[in-house]
């Protein structure tokens, strides 16, 4: 047995409170090379009174990457504490002891020894991780509010297109604003969205107001405060919930703080609102990359002197972000937070802005920008979850991509899931495209059978999926700038198809909450020759089977229950199909 | 190679600030399996301008335990931004890249993918691990107040018994007090201790002082707090630092608290002070094992009624308790708590006891009793270290219990080391007994040779030492009541050899302190046949080499430089030595 390969880490996502009363335990060993796991548990003052040691219950194989195998359990305690080890039997017959000292025979006098176990020593409630319960029901709809509707003329800036008139470039305005979402409510509405989650709306130089000038003001090319108000009134009364993007990594060098900064150098009131390593700040020299300087005195954004890094370790700073985050949600009863450049901010800041926010408003969802893997983020006093980038890339790189295969996919998805416990897994923020990269349809070189079968797919598994605006019509767009192209409102230019698919989606991800939330996930064939995947998704009596051929050719199934979902298919006979390329179904069976 | 047995986690012990500009990043591997390792890192934006991925700066192999080996670097990024990953040579030739998402080839298609790689997004300061310097240089002193001096037979308790006059039993009372420990002062000080680290000192029931009665009140048996005012300003005085047990996780029954939960139930306002399952509390039948009942309605430390556990996530006991924590900084000016049973107390409750008081004392101490791995309490914001019993329990298993073999041990001590930042490690306690274990010389079965090889051998690892009260003088003591015998004082009685070795042993750590500290640690021989150890620490030009001799037969050795501590051995020309059993010999070399 490969012993070596053997990880387990207390308090993490590998040991964690679940509920109240219980703690989900992880292990990891090499793939296929593990027969069996048992937990040896008990209380840690009665290990030499009762023995505990002597008896040992068997741990599931769940998921697997293409290197390790996982073993989980859920397990209680009657006095809410726990000490704990493994029994591992290797597929080659040797049987051994993983505890907090490592790797010993398994033989009562190593397992007699207290201090060879790890330890959960309380079940703490109060450091539980708690997600939004609301999330796990919620389907994302994201706006870029330059883009998506143009309701009212009179705060279109200078130079605005008519809507729609070219593809966007980097410093065009086309007039879009919240009286354009306002407008579009029951088209929400009627998609079955319900969440939306708005690129930034504070008032900033560029049309993607990423470069913030001033957090307390709505833009005025999108509105004001009332209309916001009335905007988050009539959504909530929709059920909708709303995010905002919260651009606190960095300011817009607009901003009347930095522009202090520029004017009064050292003696400004804000130079340390900023990481400035020399006077004056504005000295430095634009390269040939967009917005990029490389000899620049102060840290900011990327390499863009536009966008100053805000020093979150000054208490002042703090103290104005947190203002300003707890303003929307006590003035606006807004419902998300979405972390721009999550990972740049610092740990100390994020929790005071969990306590804060979450003081506020309990089952406020806290969302973090993270492309990586955010354990540290992620321990139950910052962020609920992250933008799942990471995962949904695997998912693109096999459907879309064509870069890797279904195995590894799989692999690549499980090695994501495990980074975390499993509420962050229930509220995580599923994507396939964004403002920032290409639209889906896009990278599908307008295959739309793939695209369709792309995001049925990534509906099914755990996380909270997303629209990005105009998917559901069949929009294209490449990288930035052309991924932010303008909503297409003319019905004619529509794609009614995709739109009347997207709905059915959006339904079925609703109506089955349950199971694909919580439910177990079970890759029950991934066959790397003919690109097909089976997997099923399981809770109490409620199964939920998918296939999906990549393959170019038809193949035939055999697979009972009622057909919820499915795209190019044929109906053979009762519980027979036949599913064509980029086919697949989606069957449903009560046990 | 063995990819399944690498190991890395960003943001933690394997990837952390150590100095502000200063990252310093471990690799796990399988022993043996690995030829060469090289970090490949650059700025994350910079990936695709600069292809720093085309370069790779080697790792050393450091620490190695029974299964795997560590490499280690200390990297620095002009931007204070971060991304990188690992390549990986195998002693078979494979030649792998291990980022973010698991393990690659190495070859540019993979590497040029930003998300592949790890990362550290920004060298945050303000999350950055700070312990407080004066440790590193200490040398601590435990005392068990009732048990050390009785300086003042006024305020002896009813029933006590005359000093030293039998082996104590659990519930005797000798009459120990603060009087006592300051009419030793300058015993301490010629001894060479710089910190005393005192059992609890506050009103409370039993001998031993763990059923708080009153944090606010010295016992009476003690003294009152002029005098600890007094012995705290003396110690000061004498560069001493003093350590107080924080009893936090219970209180004792007969405290008011509980007493009041007896008398009221349900309507006490202290019902929610602690974890209540049913009233009245007092309704439980003992076990023939002492202090333990099994039918509680109340949670305890282990199964003790008289010790209820608190309620730490009640916000009324967490400010009572911080005020407590802080006065006795505010009104005394301690430097540092130990705390009693730290890891049944939830974090959410160390987090904020962190804050409030290192605002008070910046420099202050923290130092948890856990004995199994902490590394969730020791991210930066709760503990500075812990009790390292998991790593002298080592030490003892080789030297004294001849349980495991000197590589066993050199595994397990490394195995502890690598579970936490270089931060924690450079300040931890190490201790080979204490009031809840049998004395060192007992369980050496009174050979004083090997006691004090096993001294020496601790004291020369990273870490503060602690001495038990008597131990510099040959004290003996099984298992808890016997190892809390009376000091003895009659100086006939004092083994005088044990002193003058215990003296030049603290002088020794606190002239090296820095290299003790600092530097790096090499195991050079390991010999499980002979049971002999040969080990150096070096930093910058200082090499401290150190041999151990624990076989029965003498050995000679050749050996440069100059003997700073020796025990049986026999210079025999220069640079050659014969070292006898439980020999041992520390020479210094200047590079």
């Amino acid at each position: 047995m490969n012993t070596s390969a053997l990880y387990h880490r207390p308090e993490s996502e590998y040991a964690f409170l679940y509920t109240k009363d219980t703690m989900r335990i992880r292990l990891r060993t090499e793939r296929d090379d593990v027969q069996q796991v048992g937990l040896i548990q008990g209380d840690p003052y009665l290990i030499s009174f009762d023995k505990w040691y002597l008896e040992k219950t068997p741990m599931k194989k769940t998921l697997s990457t293409d290197l390790h195998d996982y073993w989980e359990i859920e397990t209680q305690s009657k006095f809410h504490r726990l000490q704990y080890g493994f029994y591992v039997e290797g597929k080659d017959g040797t049987e051994i002891f993983y505890g907090d000292q490592g790797v010993f025979d398994y033989k009562e006098e190593f397992l007699e020894i207290a201090n060879y176990y790890f330890r959960m020593p309380y079940f703490q409630e109060i450091d539980r991780f708690h997600s939004p319960e609301w999330v796990k029901d919620t389907v994302w709809y994201q706006i870029f509010p330059e883009r998506f509707a143009n309701g009212d003329k009179n705060n279109d800036p200078k130079g605005t297109l008519p809507w729609g008139s070219k593809l966007p470039d980097r410093e065009d305005f086309f007039g879009g604003d919240l009286q354009g979402v306002l407008d579009h409510l029951d088209y929400l509405v009627d998609l079955g969205i319900n969440g939306i989650y708005f690129c930034p709306i504070f008032k900033a130089t560029s049309n993607h107001k990423y470069d913030t000038i001033d957090y307390y003001e709505i833009d005025p090319d999108f509105g004001d405060k009332k209309l916001f108000k009335k905007l988050v009134d009539e959504a909530h009364k929709r059920g909708i919930r709303i995010m905002l993007d919260a651009v606190f990594n960095h300011m817009g060098d607009y901003s009347p703080q930095w522009q202090d900064v520029i004017k009064n150098g050292e003696q400004s009131k804000y130079a340390d609102w900023f990481h400035i390593h020399s006077f004056p700040v504005d000295d430095y020299d634009m390269t040939d990359i967009p917005e990029t300087a490389r000899n620049l005195s102060f840290d900011t954004f990327a390499f863009t002197p536009h966008m100053p890094k805000l020093n979150t370790a000054n208490p002042e700073v703090q103290d104005y972000l947190l203002d300003i985050a707890t303003y929307w949600i006590r003035e606006f009863d807004i419902d998300a937070w979405r972390l721009d450049v999550a990972n740049e901010v610092d740990h100390h800041f994020w929790k005071r802005f969990r306590k804060e926010v979450t003081a506020i408003k309990e089952d406020f969802y806290i969302l973090g920008e993270i492309w990586h893997s955010s354990q540290s983020w992620l321990q139950g006093d910052e962020f609920h979850a992250v933008m799942n980038y990471a995962f949904t890339d695997n998912i693109k790189d096999f459907f879309v991509n064509k870069k890797i295969s279904p195995s590894k996919m799989v692999s690549g998805m499980n090695h994501q899931q495990l980074l975390y416990r499993d509420q962050t897994n229930e509220v995580t923020f599923n994507i396939l495209d964004s403002h920032d990269t290409a639209r889906i349809l896009t990278i599908c070189n307008g295959d739309k059978d793939l695209a369709k079968a792309t995001l049925a797919f990534m509906f099914l598994q755990k996380g909270s999926p997303c629209i990005y605006y105009g998917t559901e019509i069949g929009m294209l767009g490449d990288n930035d700038p052309d991924c932010r192209r303008c909503m297409v409102w003319e019905e004619e230019k529509q794609d009614k198809e995709m739109h009347t698919f997207t709905k059915k989606l959006i339904q079925l991800r609703k109506e089955f909450s349950e199971v694909i939330t919580y439910g177990d996930l079970n890759w029950r064939t991934v066959n790397d020759e003919e690109n097909q995947i089976l997997f099923s998704r399981e809770i109490e009596d409620t199964l939920i089977t998918a296939f999906f051929n990549e393959s170019a050719q038809s193949v035939s199934l055999d697979i009972e229950g009622e057909c919820i979902l499915s795209q190019n298919e044929v109906n053979l006979e009762s519980g027979k199909y036949s599913i064509g390329n980029h086919g697949f179904i989606v069957v449903l069976s009560k046990k």
